[in-house]
């Protein structure tokens, strides 16, 4: 292991960190508020130990596979470490495992929060909250792909760590034109939402901390009610969209862009994500409208339904109602898709879809085999082959993610919550979610958990987002395919 | 599809069952109960309805796998509908469906009941009830192999059928000489409980219908509060023990007789079974121990940690105390094991450890591959190497157990009980286990779920039974290999 070479890295890494803090100190310049002094010291901090470790010189310029792992793993841990400092410092979340969750929290886009009233925290500090979604969907090490040419390494090796997904090199020769046009997505998707939350009314500082939430996936809102405190069916209508949006494969847009609609329109993973979404959404609304009392109209159910769908798939985990007093069987679909997630080079976490459409073809082709035991049958998505040794990574995959459920609810079963809160809230952080049910719902919190248990939580989120990671684009889709 | 041949072998299929009826009967006559008048109808009317089944004439002597896939599944069914009679005519279980759900809960040994007084029934109705876990456990079918060969065809099609484990077809060569051993396994471990259960002082008549119970893994028991009401910790020691080795794969024990030691004791699937009942016990018994006030004696808290374990793991589903009383972390234990299951080629149902040991395989390569992308790593158990063929199946086959977990708990959630009950109902069923928690608790019942969901938990069992059933001995384990 060359740890200096990954000093060096992780020095860069956190000297952006720091700048990044700087549109927050603005914020709270702009409202006046006394967090600005907070912010301030933290940047210093950050930048001032980032350049530090950005000194150490290295001898060897190669970066390996185990340094990549370990730029990856140290740097979430590191980033989180210091950008919880505005938190601890300006005294918004005193305790320090506490900010260490909420900010572990925000970069890998859960949005499970501990702060039971958001209400009465500072604008600029609520700004960095939800600006840590942002930069952790992007993914603080796409941003790396950016400097690491700079200081002399490719960053071919940080992908690969964070994208076990299927088929990761294909695009390899590319990655810094890749890495740019997706900014470039990311952004225009970015200002787009904001655009279209202020034309709806909503002031352009909440407009723009929404943004974050939906963009990156996160969930981290400026309300206790999160965005239920909005009235407006127009703006739940707007961050559903966006929700469903950025939990789509984002190489799609430039497909799109490219005039690829026919490829688009094909893509497996895509009509299963959204035929997820409809089924999801028309069965909840039927359910709530005629298994509860608490809708008089139809189009009220399905507007609620279908945002609670979207939150969850993309795991994003905003709320409009309080779902946890739906009827079981809406419950239960939420819990389920806790576990699907997005699209694979989305912001979003989980296991995501892609996997399932390959073990759905798994299942029909071990049926085929019942009938013909000796044929030689390749699995395919959208016309291309799979290899074998993608699909057995994928059921690595299901069963590593399977095991990590497994050992989280048995350690948080400890707490004693009842069987429904103690899935949930391990469903909802490794999936990378936000909220869960009963004790975890949408209108409570993380901050009865013992320090023990929020430790964990905040190990399974990066466990979550470490495993399940796919950089945006990785997985070429048929939108890249004649490019090469 | 030839359907002549399909009925003609259910026919024999019916008759044989019938005639299985002949020692309920003769219990029945013995104490003089008013039941005998059903069992001679119920047998009269198999019997015939086989007879004339069996008459028709086949044109095609050629069982295809086709064939073999009608057989299996009508079979399943044909045998329930024939064998709930003897509840229906009797009364004991006057409505068809609740009759119908607990011959399919026996024959595919799950033992989930929707008897609220088992104490009243006669007690050839109860003899009955036991008996069909003991010819459900060793298969209906696998009798059949006795059966076919007599009337003209072979009996590898329905093997194949009902054995989707890894590779079913290594012993195909000797199935009938292996079919004659697992029964002579089968019968000497029952009539060895048999003498142990009544030397410790329990009827000669309970002590059978407790072996069937264990044996078969199925857990129907005489009484309401189960093996509980047996006051005996012999008893439960002796049960307990009989559990486990109904879980281990039969043909180990052939290899024991042979003297193969070594085989047996380094045989994967086996080391990773007992592991998890240790470490379930353990962990569970300190849980109940520490955690509850039940318990004064860590003795006794063993005993019950290590005997709901040895039920729950080996799909058997006796219970000596309320495991839903017992703190959530250990309640959670149980509820995982239920997807756990024994080894393949035993009595047991659910996954099955050795998908798991493939699985977990799967996992290390995947991480081996991650520094090493292109080496050739195969799979390998117990010194052989798995084919990528049965791999992949064993993904499918757990990609299509999560499937259809997660559509039974949604059809189930429309019943509108807590998540844990929801959750578990559907678990313990699929798996073939028997009791759940909270509303199915061990000391509840199935009798107050809607028909639709009796007739939905009917079509659980199956499923888990036909998808999982693995006849024992299919399985070539190192115990066998040195034969061929």
């Amino acid at each position: 292991m060359s740890y200096k070479i990954v000093v060096r890295v992780l020095g860069f890494l956190l000297i952006l960190e720091g700048l990044l803090m700087i549109p927050s100190l603005l914020v709270s310049v702009f409202y006046g508020q006394k967090d600005s002094i907070a912010f301030l010291i933290s940047i210093g901090l950050t930048v001032l130990v980032g350049f530090i470790m950005s000194r150490v010189k290295e001898s060897d310029k190669k970066l390996r596979t185990k340094e990549g792992l370990a730029i990856v793993s140290a740097g979430w841990v590191l980033a989180s470490f210091f950008g919880c400092l505005p938190f601890v410092i300006s005294g918004s979340i005193p305790s320090f495992i506490d900010a260490f969750f909420e900010t572990i929290s925000g970069l890998t886009t859960t949005g499970s929060t501990l702060v039971r009233d958001i209400e009465i925290l500072p604008k600029g500090i609520l700004f960095w909250r939800s600006f840590t979604h942002w930069i952790g969907g992007m993914g603080i090490l796409v941003f790396a792909v950016a400097i690491l040419p700079i200081i002399g390494v490719g960053g071919f090796q940080i992908f690969k760590a964070e994208s076990p997904g299927p088929s990761p090199d294909k695009i390899v020769p590319r990655v810094k034109d890749t890495a740019r046009i997706l900014y470039i997505t990311y952004i225009s998707i970015t200002v787009l939402q904001i655009v279209l939350l202020v034309a709806g009314g909503m002031s352009l500082y909440e407009s723009a901390v929404h943004t974050f939430g939906t963009v990156g996936t996160g969930g981290f809102s400026t309300r206790n009610a999160s965005v239920g405190a909005f009235k407006s069916t127009y703006i739940h209508i707007v961050i559903t969209v966006f929700m469903v949006l950025s939990g789509a494969n984002f190489s799609l847009y430039y497909g799109l862009y490219r005039g690829k609609w026919r490829d688009v329109i094909r893509n497996g993973e895509l009509k299963l994500y959204l035929g997820i979404i409809l089924a999801s959404g028309l069965f909840i609304g039927l359910n709530i409208f005629y298994g509860s009392d608490a809708y008089k109209n139809i189009g009220t159910a399905f507007r609620d339904s279908f945002f609670q769908v979207g939150s969850i798939i993309t795991t994003t985990g905003y709320a409009t109602v309080d779902f946890d007093l739906w009827p079981v069987f809406s419950k239960m679909i939420l819990l389920f898709l806790m576990f699907v997630g997005g699209c694979a080079g989305s912001t979003a976490g989980s296991i995501k879809n892609i996997r399932f459409l390959v073990l759905g073809k798994v299942i029909k082709r071990q049926v085929a085999r019942t009938f013909h035991p000796n044929a030689y049958i390749p699995i395919k998505v959208d016309g291309k082959v799979v290899s074998e040794d993608v699909v057995s990574g994928i059921s690595g995959f299901l069963m590593l993610y399977i095991i990590m459920f497994v050992f989280g609810v048995l350690l948080i079963s400890l707490e004693g919550h009842d069987i429904g809160s103690t899935i949930s809230s391990v469903a909802t952080t490794l999936g990378n979610v936000g909220p869960g049910l009963g004790f975890v719902g949408p209108t409570r919190n993380f901050a009865d958990f013992s320090p023990y248990s929020k430790l964990l939580f905040s190990f399974l989120m990066l466990m979550g987002r470490l495993e399940l990671f796919t950089i945006i684009g990785l997985i070429a889709p048929r939108a890249w395919k004649n490019e090469r």
